[in-house]
């Protein structure tokens, strides 16, 4: 299920490592093997019937972020925090995890129910928008006719589905290392600064021109460079992102800024590595996909409203399996599940796993039951 | 005596604005056909005796600066001001000049006391640093055995001699023109902003690294781009120097000029033309032509106290003179004559024309007297 | 109706200049001085009869473009081209006021058939949307119950009305002058560059972040500093705008202008004048008058089609008399009428005069009709 | 013999692992206790004999660079390599600790011989010049007489040694954090980006002007800003150092920093902490003292040649505890006594333990032999 040419940023140490922390854990080594280094899976229900392929994603990555020790942290309260320092799922993607295998809990007991075939995608690295591209690139939803996915909080309130028919900033994650020549600070014409050249390339790119048909974005979020005071560094690392109102300015922004990296580059003689480190696309979803996640919504246990959510804001991954799905004729429907929460990404995120993972669970099940009703 | 293709920032316009004010004054069409657009010239005494060459130089252009009206600015009490609107001789280089036709006026007078050949260089263009070049290679001068130059003012008091064993900031004037593609604000996508690309460039020249081996300068001092609000710039016009303590800090600077505005360019996909404008290198004095003058001071009329003024600033192109007479065998030395005045190119730059003169005009021909006497 | 206070970017010597020219051209010493150098006239019919107050707007400003020689242009064609050299209605603003006369003679026609008032505003200074403001600012507009002002060309095809629900992006222009200390080149520490100052906010500004509600737009689009090659500049001369989808985000960047200009001087030590030349808001119409245009559209004679236009793109300065007039309770409405053109702002700009115009006025008379019939 | 309130750069932490380094190491609490944290030392010889004041510094720091294993690395043949990981003395303050002991042995075998004081100094933080300046503000030496200090290495080749006249640039050090406000990238309006803002600094501050008056430096050697990708950076730490070419021109590239980074921190709504963490001036050394240390050079054993180095880079701190001692009327004189290596500050930096250090311990004590002679 996974295209390794299309995997993005991966780090080999940190697979190694991950590795080993699994095996301490107690995972086999036949399974290991099997996983050959990649998280997520593919579980499908096969019901033998004619039918249509319907799949439904949930993202199951964490965050390099500490959870709060606070006592009053629902997490901390109920014994379900997370267990490893540093690392916790401060966006919820936990209970997509939990809601997912609920989901095929049911598919399980009501498989007679049901025709066609139903995939679950569990998928790795939905933060930084790596993980989708190698699922989509895998081919292995090229046959689904129906597919949803959903995300907790956001600013949907406990106990309503915002249901979403557009949104979604496309975007390109670029990690860039400049390559320069060290010296003594004293002999500067023996060396080439790439502080300096990161340091304009930084302004070069947050004054990219914008775009005539829709909101553009460029973030720097990072730069690292040089090792001490009285030496010209020799290198830098910068970390940053484009995004864009269509799938086109995104497009348009991210080959801006190979074009003034190259260009910096050669203006303070130093040379580049510049990599794709994820992408997304904007989401369109498909009425007929829209109106069964609605009804599925509406039909759900603890469900108090229904509403359309349509920001152009932030960015998801699922948008490249959204895109694959729809170029083969598949039809598509992305919506958001409430909770109570004080913020994503932070370390006092929390959710409500008895009254808000249930609500979640009801869309996903209620849409199989319509697309998939024998 | 000029090397056409050695001449720097030629402007055709001007040239046939000159010519027109020269026939308007009363200049013959035989002496304009003669001087081919060219000003400047070489006056060459031949003794018919054998002896050494030697050379005088003196510079004669003017400056686009307005002399100023005030009645007490010593020109306009004695009648001898500016007679062209906007153009001023606020450097001395006319003082320089009657100097040399005074010297001229000598030499004749007194050709049965020498031997050898006096050759007088009345040159074009100091201003800038661009006429010199295309005198040196011509390969005029490429016999001399003896030179030397003087400026009136600068450092020197009324009636003190400088007198310089090394000196003045090797430099390279440049032009820069920018050439983007302009479109209309509304969609930047479809222009690129040599606006912004200049703004960048300049950013990127005025933070070149520096040198180890002595003083670096670099000067941006005009920029023009862009034409409307609402109009991203498809042009700009950029005017610069880069200056060197040495000859090879000097090459140095302007080598990492044209390194840094061809990547800037590509950057923000623009295309450019860098025009080299003017050039001097620095000057070092060979010490019996130094001693010479230093001789000829101590005993020219008027002088009070010879002294050394070896300062690292500024320009001067007889320097580009000194280094072809130098690479050919020729001793060099430079002076300054001192005058009283409210610093040079300012409206109200003044020498005194009875006082001053004199003693630079002593200094030339007491040099003379003493390479080239019989 | 035009509040001095409000003006922007009034340059007085334009104005004696265009006095002049106006006395040239016949004008009564009377009639100029009544005008007291301001242009633009609101003229008032007053039916004498109860009803409501409805205002149309035309602007009447030329740009500073000279119109195409070619033969071929229809205005010159047909002897209705500009007479006065590099000025010219590039953007069809002749033939809104030409519209307007026609509306106040079927207003004179008409009368009779109607009640309450009609004011028509002939609006100089829309180019740069600087003269709206003050007549907003007047309050000669604080009655009015109806409001519609429309634009010929743009995307309309010809015979085609667009109706406008709301557009624009809000913008703000800014004229910025930096001051700081010249000197020689050769004495940098004795000076402060305006020029690299200049460069820097510039770039600065191109670099300001984005907003979260939408679009965000800065754009340079000229810039003038120093004087010559070896003098530190004195003086820069910077001309810009930002642009905003929201009136809010518009704000958020000329605050951020305002900080960004200051910030950049301070660290220059140089001083500034920062000067808002013009603004205009977004456009939001009511519903009440945009189907009040849109019947109006549909029974003018030559319409072919009614359409919906809704770009947020581009700025009109009629948005500051509608968000004054919304403020006061009364509904507004905007459209364009088509016609056959090359593009606005362009030396062949050319509009249909028998064809376009009496389609924009059988909107705007019919308009009337509407709100205003007896 | 420091002055706390002059102690610059001091980090407690660093402080408190030294000093538990050093109790590990089995210095006693008595002994730390009476070091109060600092290192460094004055050790007095008082003759008792009526008699000038003479003072020998040594610097005793090491760097963060970690010795070359290679085994034909000569400390590590002769077993004296630095045992501590990632620290080594690669700039040959062991070889200056080592002779200082050496000529305190010398001097307690020849005191019968010598009249008046001798201090040596044996001073901490030589590097990045931030220990001399405590020293001196402590007063220690306002009573010196005669004052020496020597460098192993740099340009002296082995056997020969360089007596400076004048050298040295001046410099200041400087740590500068910025305090923005992070925020979510998707929300930039709600942030303030120290890493847009860091980035312009470092752009401004390298295209500083120079001075007429001679060379000036300015080097950013670090930066670190930003946490993610779509964070917007709350915080940077940029690391830079001035030098001048007079104490008078580095002082003014000081103040332009502190300018320069106050407008900045101002344009991009930041905060700063600015931090000068070192500081030396230049070297201007005494006729009188020079000649003595030229005198004991020439007799000194194993000295081949004797020559004058007055090289304009680098700088040095003891030049703040001569600034010191001139202006209380003592005379001070530096020099460099060669060796062979293959560079400073390199893993591999390497001195001839028993033919170089003997050729400084001569000079040292032939200095104080001629100056403090009974």
């Amino acid at each position: 299920m996974i295209n390794p040419d299309a995997v993005m940023a991966r780090k080999p140490e940190e697979v190694e490592d991950a590795i080993e922390l699994a095996r301490a854990a107690g995972v086999s080594e036949a399974l290991l093997e099997r996983m050959g280094g990649y998280t997520g899976c593919v579980g499908v229900l096969d019901t033998g019937r004619p039918g249509p392929v319907t799949t439904l994603r949930f993202d199951i990555d964490c965050l390099a972020i500490e959870e709060t020790k606070d006592e009053n942290h629902l997490p901390n309260r109920e014994g379900f925090a997370s267990t490893r320092p540093g690392l916790s799922h401060a966006c919820g993607h936990d209970g997509h995890t939990a809601v997912g295998l609920g989901v095929a809990q049911w598919l399980a007991d009501n498989k007679e129910t049901l025709c066609g075939k139903v995939k679950l995608v569990f998928q790795p690295a939905e933060e930084g928008v790596r993980g989708a591209a190698a699922i989509a690139a895998s081919g292995v939803l090229d046959d689904v006719d129906w597919f949803t996915a959903g995300h907790i909080g956001c600013d949907a309130k406990p106990g309503r589905i915002g249901v979403s028919h557009e949104g979604y900033l496309a975007t390109t994650k670029f990690d860039l290392e400049i390559f320069g020549l060290p010296c003594a600070a004293g002999s500067p014409e023996k060396g080439h600064s790439a502080l300096m050249c990161a340091c304009n390339t930084v302004m070069a790119l947050g004054s990219l021109p914008g775009h005539s048909k829709g909101i553009t974005r460029v973030q720097v979020g990072k730069i690292v460079s040089g090792t001490a005071r009285n030496i010209v560094a020799g290198h830098a690392y910068v970390v940053l992102e484009v995004r864009g109102e269509s799938t086109e300015i995104n497009d348009y922004m991210a080959a801006n800024v190979e074009t003034t990296v190259k260009g910096l580059a050669a203006a303070y003689e130093c040379t580049y590595k510049l990599t794709r480190m994820g992408e997304a696309v904007t989401y369109k979803g498909d009425e007929e996909a829209v109106e069964l996640v609605k009804a599925a919504a509406r039909d759900a246990e603890g469900v108090t409203l229904v509403t359309d959510m349509n920001a152009k804001v932030g960015s998801e991954d699922c948008t490249m399996l959204i895109r694959r799905i729809q170029a083969h004729g598949g039809k598509c429907a992305f919506f958001y599940f409430g909770c109570d929460h004080h913020g994503h990404h932070r370390p006092d995120f929390e959710i409500q796993d008895r009254t808000s993972l249930p609500v979640g669970w009801g869309v996903f099940t209620g849409f199989v039951a319509r697309t998939n009703a024998r």
